[in-house]
């Protein structure tokens, strides 16, 4: 009896998981970690580490890996690790393919970035459930409820921020949403939002960070008169674009760009920035460490 | 009869100009320019203009043009160009290819930006005389000496930047220097120094700026997790890395490097940028407008 | 009295005109055209010229100017130009900035580079009327009705491709079409139909050409195992694959990279690379001269 | 008691090392590795795998490690795995980074690629020893002897190929060859040679192949009117510019670029795209599977 493609493609996808783990350096680790894997009769799919140093240094690695029979086996593999992950000092997570992280995508005017994500995700390339899109307009509620998701326009100025955070706390919490993207939501966030939401909160910053922190940099960039401009997706931390990037990338302009150009021009950096670091932490190939991202690749 | 290639070659050269102008926008500009040239039978070969504003705005315009005997026609030209320039509230100048531009290069211990320029311009990509190299270090000697350019060995630090700097530019006026390229030349040029040489200095700096002024760019940029790395050509003046820039590139970065592989990958970075930086000014395609350029290609 | 911001744009719209011009390169040739429009007064906004040979060569230049109550003078302006034209020995040609270019786009299965050329132009950046959709899938229809824009399903195949083409130059010619957009219409097309529109077809190719011509370029690309791939848009010539290229993008690709991935990658080049050489062609940027084009930036 | 810095550097490097695997893939083949280095002390410091697909693919796996006291035990390490790798089916290869490979350049009238590799070599970047530079031009004989290389002027061309091949590949024993350059070695090697270094010769071609195989493809480029031109690394098989690439890049390029620009343009992405490949050699990186590479970055 053999299998049909549809059902081989569901069966991969429950059996595919990920493991993250950091722990001090030393001889053996990643002799233990395959150990253990192959113990559970678990096929290494891709792996990748990075040490801070060699000698007395942070170890990370993750590891994907096919695992047969992986839904009936996974509690017991948890358990069996927790025990080897308590005596050799590290912090680890498993994230489970078959298990989608729950998205809310915040947006304020400008669509581009919200449209880029979910042409993405319809065309399969980022593999999360979009729970809920919040904004501060009323702009891009057509284009979401087509596609059958729920929108909440909630007005929000800094005078009622208290408030328009409390109430998007609850809608996360109501939504399960495991991931925060900022796609231009213009908006600063209180410390006490950020801490909810701990390395959870991606946004994308519409310069190449650390050149033009804070408002308008295009404006900046134009009066700087540079020849290059970016976007940058990082982490948001409670310093104003100083959390972790995650991804960078640029375009050439010249002497006859301005302003307006600059934000056209930058707009279709700042898409395929923001989708790919979105991408990438869907794939648990981030770990942030201090203020600095790895990245997988 | 023919003429010999390598005559008609040199004939060229002899016949080849370049006139930038800037004025205020008004219609008949370009008109005037063109007719100027094909009273005096000058052909144009490239025109690049760009205008800040078409109503009231200012009015850039570089063009290349060849001319038959323009050696005995060249001063006539242009006393009646002056007379043409004062009624358009014109400023101009004239910049004929058979005289070279006299370059001095200014290097510390690092000299692959030196050898960059060395390379390109034995290899006739940098249409300049190297009038002299100036050093606070002997390391370069052999390589310059060696190519027949004099080298001069000046300690500097700041406790003697004064006697220094006069030193300097009795030398820059002994051998008759046009341009001045900093090619990693790692001390601060004074007011006085940089009033001498007004929009004549061109430095390389180690970063993407407006990101990373002053000290240490690689290791502050190896500090804050960037993902991209870059160099700036710019002239100098007197706001430190502040001054207009010419020209920008990046290059990517992971968390594997260290700051001694971002140096490396940077080096190779500033090699090209500052090389650009050179090309572009000796064919004068750089106009400085405020505190920014205008870069014709 | 003063003038509103809206009128203000639409005059400008109204007053703004492009001349493209093509001759044999002698002296005068730029001041008899500045002259041309100076006294008409037109105010030259942006001028871009190339010449295949100072000496016996071809000039081709590209006017863009402004020109107040342009809608009342430009009959009398071609009238008077194509006097000039036929001494001077000059192809040209005028186009309008208020008179807008008529396109059809046509698309197959795959619709992520006709959803690139709907974004750009709903977000104004591509200066052209959407006249009608043709299409041998019916997939596309509810994305582009819900824009207004009629929608032909046309089911072609090699066998009845001569009355399938009949049809679609009967429409081309109903709805008054100038530009046709082959955005992954994967059809090949009869030398017939390709002289009813001769530099008029704009393509896009799934491969960096010449590398790859014909079909499946992805597989071929993960066959060779090149380390880049690329798209290029070109004019249709009744040579496959090999008509005068507009525009040319890559992306780094490696080992671990299967052909889906690749094609993956690859439509986002795809993508940038058709809209960029679509909106060149909008703005009278290309000349096509012998099998090569001229791109004017 | 404390070791110098210097000694420190020294003993890293004794102390490291590669093994490259492949086999077929299966589970359990990284805990094998893994626990087999930990045995004997040895840390893993990075790590890459492949797999052409996990279910009855190949796996390739490139492991750097690091182990105390390396010399006096890796007699003993070689001899145990050669069980190992006998029992699995596994083709693999120790490197040891205190062994530098002896490298060979060929190289003909044009040395830009030769002084790359000199500078990159002289900047400690290139971990290898040059035995020797080969060449059918006196052109870069002064450069190289002043570095102290030993340098052989071997006319050749296709009528004395035999005897000069014969020459060569006894100066290649003789020198104890490990890699062969062909830094724009402008000749066509017969398969006897290429036998003798299968996988050991490294060329660099003119052109983004597969666009442009054989002879003139700046010309052939600028026929064809490409926007990106672009050069090639690859090891020599016996069909022209058919071996298994490298590396490649692109710069662009314009109408305005005739085919000598072209080839300085291009002289700059080959410098570079030679200097990778090499780089990456040396550094174990590069696995050959049939006709194309595995680059574990």
């Amino acid at each position: 009896m053999s299998t049909s493609p549809a059902l081989k493609k569901d069966q991969q996808l429950q059996n595919r998981a990920r493991i993250l783990v950091k722990c001090p350096d030393k001889p053996g680790i990643v002799s233990l970690l395959s150990s253990f894997l192959h113990t559970h009769n678990a096929n290494i799919i891709a792996s990748n580490q990075y040490s801070s140093d060699p000698e007395d240094g942070t170890f990370f690695i993750r590891i994907e890996y096919h695992c047969e029979n992986l839904v009936g086996k996974r509690d017991a593999m948890e358990k069996e690790f927790a025990q080897l992950a308590k005596t050799h000092d590290m912090t680890y997570s498993f994230h489970y393919k078959a298990i989608r992280q729950r998205a809310a995508i915040y947006v304020s005017k400008e669509t581009h970035c919200l449209m880029e994500l979910l042409w993405e995700w319809q065309n399969g390339d980022l593999d999360m459930d979009i729970a809920v899109v919040i904004s501060n307009s009323d702009v891009a509620r057509p284009m979401v409820e087509a596609l059958g998701i729920p929108y909440y326009y909630i007005p929000a100025n800094k005078d009622i921020r208290e408030q328009v955070e409390a109430q998007q706390i609850r809608l996360m919490e109501e939504f399960k949403v495991d991931l925060l993207i900022l796609a231009r939501y213009m908006q600063i966030l209180t410390p006490n939002f950020v801490a909810h939401f701990e390395s959870r909160i991606i946004n994308i910053h519409h310069s190449f960070l650390p050149a033009f922190i804070g408002a308008n940099p295009y404006a900046r960039a134009f009066d700087r008169g540079v020849k290059l401009i970016g976007a940058t997706s990082h982490y948001v931390t409670n310093d104003l674009d100083e959390g972790p990037i995650i991804e960078q990338d640029v375009e050439r302009v010249d002497h006859r760009d301005d302003v307006a150009t600059l934000k056209k021009i930058g707009q279709k950096i700042e898409r395929r920035v923001l989708a790919k670091a979105v991408k990438w932490h869907l794939e648990n190939r981030i770990i942030v460490e201090g203020n600095k991202t790895i990245v997988f690749h």
